[in-house]
């Protein structure tokens, strides 16, 4: 066989993953927005099914022959941003992370995490650390084991961050992330003590469900979601998920006086929405060449639409005299900047997910320090509490009342998920940069959104970003697009900005 | 292997076939109520993936080889009822049809069929046979084939209707058709020549869909549709699937002018979902022994609560004031029985879909009657119109207008679907003949109805019919329930009784 026939043999075989990865794609979805929930056993059995196959079918030796034929071609990878170059070495990438791992240890940590999901719950609802942390003692081995398979050169939590920001390493965070925790903290002690404050009350007026559900479609379809090949609908929790190259669906939730949610939630997912929508289709489907860079890189879409376009005053100026319409009686006493003080304000809180633009990355920095920290074998689980409060005491001068509002309130442990959550910083950072770049490129963006012009914006990004695929990594994307490396620098400079101007310093 | 380990791996095996099975289902739903249509062509990709490989695992010679051993233990089948019996008597019967078929004859089916759907589609709208004969005339051959292929006593059509209703032949058809053709046209004679006539305006009066839609749900969730475990949906074709034991799903579609529709189809599909929540579930679920029997029993599941009792006086005795209720100054100025009349309305006509009670099945005889000739190759197929209009004009007194009202309606020939229709009617019969029972074991199920008392007609349900599964073929199902073979005396005695009070004969 011809390196070129095994190139496209493994392209049938990986697109006929991709397929199928799809298909429990599908069931993901439908098991969140419309199954009923008499039926999970079922699904969960359906979706084990499928992962195994996709498993099975990617980790085939067949495959690790073909790869290694194709790969010894010196045509298929002479330009190394070619497709196939492209695509041969992430599939390469991807299936040494998979036959890596030994079954047992993959088992192991299935198993582990399965049932740990289901501990932290409980131990969340009764306030109860002591009942998940033998659960994270089993958990944070079974990572650093994982790491051990991988490989690494400085640190086992590069190996872990792998899977979410592939090529990163803790040599890029720990220059990141110290000078922005630094920067935030001021931040945050000057909006904490500014005396001009926003009225946040008006963030709880009442709105009708369905109104604004009409009113987030229309920001989605105002900012470049295709609903000719989307969908929006309703589920408990937020996402967004790609089923096909004309089918990618977001989901957002509704609480009648709880607008700010629904609205930013939505153009959260549209940003994702968008990125998937302009991924490179046609032939490409299913291939990397085709498919999102990163966490981080896809953070960075959602985010930017979310913030830096959607809760800008350019923005509102466009869509706040719709806004009074759309719910006559509800805002018309507001002007568009106490509207849009509202809906920029910054306080330090306790849950993450509830956080805002400046105080979120803190929350984020916590947990970095604290995950580097158990995989580096620096802290005891049972210190976690201690760590957890005295930072959120340090970096936003509060601390928690309780365990569950504190180190106990997100999944991500649970699932063994150690390097997930630095990408959501990433992602800002990634935004800031990219409008950066593109309104230096573009043009007054800010004018145009003012008329409701989204489209020279979404336009740059579709080439700078989406028709890129995975053909380079983050960071090497980040250079092609801005003109240079990620910095803290276009984040720091639009939250200055912004909160400088609204709480007046 | 023992008989007995080798029965377990088949189940094992099947359920996991039964797996992937209602994970296409998923997407065929998915498809149909809530996909983007951009997305239909990797959609077509996902399902015939799916179909191939459950086919491949259906076929493997590993299932020949188990079905053979654990059919040689006595102990297994020793009782023709139990669920082992059961079980391998059903994937006897499947594994044999599909192994019969040569690979290159169900190709080449699919090829045709395929193309022919869309020829199909173009002929009646451009309401030109000619378009569609040639289309006819590969298909007819290659169904011949099948039957050949599949084997037959009498006829080759036997060989085909084992795919809609295992165990039925030619023979039964020929002695339960012809007298119900011939007293089916005597009534329509006589309801055609009454003077007493239903004011059928009244069933355009304008619905709100929302209203309609709440309605809906309401009566299917008076009839025992159990929503906890079950959803209804809208899609361009009302249609029922069942995607895991407890996920059940309908869905209906609205008019606001044409509530009746909406009415009965919900009820109808909410027959069939009925059907399928009851089936035998936990171990059994993906088993022979926990599915339904056959198409026709399917159909006389929706027809009974869609006419049995759908249509019935004491069903709109319960219902009429609710109805009002809910439609404020709709039906308001109507008597209950200008109502039931209404929605009982009979009269020749052209469409097999939008026919009624009465007329609905000489279109189904109609239908049988040129299938059997074509498949035993006694009418050409550019006879057809001729003999469709012909057979028209003597059953139902009209004649088409054009091929497009007439031959060419429905889809089923496109698929090579030859066998289907004559489900439609067995689905009719059974419906009464189950009523007939249910009603005399019961005793007085109409005055249950006038209370809303449904339970007591769907437990006798779930115990005759739903519980058994496939334990039964049809026919003996039929002998076990009521206590006698399939008989068109108790279908055309309720049409008797019930017309002949409407009509005034």
């Amino acid at each position: 066989m011809s390196p070129e026939k095994a190139y496209d043999e493994l392209l049938h075989r990986m697109k006929e993953i991709g397929v199928l990865g799809n298909t429990a794609g599908v069931l993901g979805w439908d098991q969140e927005v419309y199954m009923p929930a008499a039926n999970a056993a079922y699904r969960a059995e359906q979706l084990s099914l499928l992962a195994g196959m996709c498993h099975q079918k990617f980790t085939d030796p067949k495959v690790g022959e073909l790869m290694a034929k194709a790969e010894s071609s010196k045509d298929l990878s002479a330009d190394p941003l070619s497709d196939a170059a492209v695509n041969l070495r992430e599939w390469r990438r991807s299936y040494d992370r998979s036959t890596k791992l030994p079954q047992k240890l993959v088992e192991e940590m299935t198993r582990v995490t399965s049932q740990a999901q289901v501990e932290w719950v409980e131990a969340r609802k009764e306030n109860k650390f002591s009942r998940f942390q033998p659960w994270l003692d089993k958990i944070i081995p079974l990572c650093r084991e994982q790491a051990k398979c991988y490989g690494y050169k400085d640190h086992p939590y590069d190996a872990l961050l792998e899977d979410y920001e592939p090529g990163l390493a803790t040599a890029e965070l720990n220059r990141l992330f110290p000078p922005l925790k630094e920067s935030l903290s001021a931040l945050v002690a000057k909006i904490t003590s500014s005396k001009r404050q926003p009225d946040v009350s008006i963030l709880k007026r009442a709105c009708p469900i369905p109104v604004q559900q009409a009113f987030c479609r229309r920001m989605a379809e105002a900012i470049g979601f295709d609903f000719a090949k989307g969908r929006i609908d309703i589920s408990a929790h937020p996402f967004t998920t790609g089923l096909g190259p004309a089918d990618t669906r977001i989901t957002t939730r509704f609480e009648e006086k709880n607008f700010e949610n629904s609205f930013f939630s939505t153009l959260h997912e549209s940003g994702h929405g968008i990125y998937d929508q302009n991924l490179p289709s046609d032939g490409h489907y299913g291939t990397p060449r085709a498919s999102a860079v990163s966490l981080g890189i896809h953070e960075s879409q959602s985010r930017l639409w979310e913030n830096l376009v959607g809760r800008s005053l350019a923005f509102w100026k466009f869509f706040f005299p719709e806004l009074k319409k759309a719910f006559p009686g509800v805002f018309d006493d507001l002007t568009l900047e106490t509207f849009h003080f509202a809906i920029n304000h910054s306080a330090p809180s306790l849950i993450r997910t509830e956080s805002d633009e400046v105080t979120y990355n803190l929350h984020v920095c916590l947990r970095y320090d604290i995950e580097m920290a158990l995989i580096g074998d620096k802290l005891k689980t049972s210190d976690i509490p201690a760590a957890w409060n005295d930072a959120m005491k340090k970096y936003l001068g509060i601390t928690p009342p309780s365990d569950a509002m504190g180190c106990l309130q997100d999944v991500h442990w649970s699932h063994g998920s150690f390097g997930y959550f630095p990408t959501y910083t990433l992602g800002n950072l990634y935004s800031a940069q990219f409008f950066a770049a593109a309104d230096k490129e573009v043009g007054g963006l800010e004018a145009k959104f003012e008329k409701g012009e989204f489209a020279p914006l979404k336009k740059w990004l579709n080439e700078k970003i989406h028709a890129q695929g995975q053909r380079y990594r983050a960071g090497d994307l980040c250079v092609k697009a801005t003109g240079q490396p990620l910095s803290t620098e276009f984040f720091l400079g639009y939250l200055k900005g912004k909160f400088g101007k609204l709480y007046g310093f």
